[in-house]
């Protein structure tokens, strides 16, 4: 083998490595759409309106620059603009623009928001339970958080790089 | 407590069950997000092309319906009939309509997707490995691949109910 085939060989994962992989992400990416349908169906909140107002209402005085609200929901900031537009026709969220800096304007959790919050997490915490809790044993539910926190750990080590 | 109260105590997970789902999911979402920002800075390949460049060199002869395709990318039709016609005017794939019967357009890969998709996949493979197998113990990644399947069995179930 020259090096360059080593290097490859070396940096390729195996087909099981590769086959629980695509197990992983694709089972996660389905139960997203679950949970998303689900919630849609009982409570009217797409996934995006309740990533919104899950972060706003765990935020002090329910508030968040849209810049800090961009990276706890891991969104682009336009994404997250055009997303809060709509959110604020609606009623969900109030905007207040700030000129003395450029993080963006402060978003905030109307009363309104907040109600739809209270109703749409019951619901969320209802399809938690049905699509991902009582699914696993507790030991498989512990390794799933021992899994998660060292992908986590590896993920933030090579940001840091 | 109520039989209302009770009902409602036995369905929503506890504080730690909910912290580990959402470890579980906001992991799953930025190994998501890195393997994509790779994939595009690396190779020019979105993730949104690259599943659906995956999808046509796994089908035999590299062509599908565009109905089976939005189930085997789990994609609402609308959002891959858009997709596909921007794939199309960058020559990845072709599509062929069909009058005889409403499953959609036929797409295809053509020579270029074909060579887009082994430029991305030695891409993809490299941040697999990065990401997620690196990140693992042979342990816990057995233990991913059984929470994956168990998590997969369970939805299907609850699907067929």
């Amino acid at each position: 083998m020259t090096n360059q085939a080593e290097k490859l060989a070396r940096r390729s994962p195996t087909r099981a490595e590769l086959a629980v992989w695509r197990e992983y992400i694709e089972t996660a990416e389905a139960l997203g759409r679950a949970l998303a349908t689900g919630l849609q169906s009982t409570s009217g909140v797409s996934s995006a309106d309740y990533a919104v107002l899950l972060a706003l209402s765990e935020a002090e005085d329910h508030r968040l620059r849209s810049s800090a609200l961009a990276v706890a929901i891991g969104w682009e900031r336009s994404r997250l603009s055009h997303h809060l537009g709509r959110m604020e026709a609606r009623g969900l969220i109030r905007r207040q623009r700030s000129d003395s800096d450029n993080r963006g304007a402060a978003a905030e959790l109307t009363d309104e928001g907040a109600r739809m919050f209270r109703s749409a997490s019951a619901s969320h915490l209802r399809l938690v339970r049905e699509v991902f809790v009582d699914a696993l044993t507790s030991e498989e539910l512990e390794d799933a958080g021992k899994v998660a926190a060292s992908l986590r750990a590896h993920l933030e080590k090579q940001r840091g790089l």
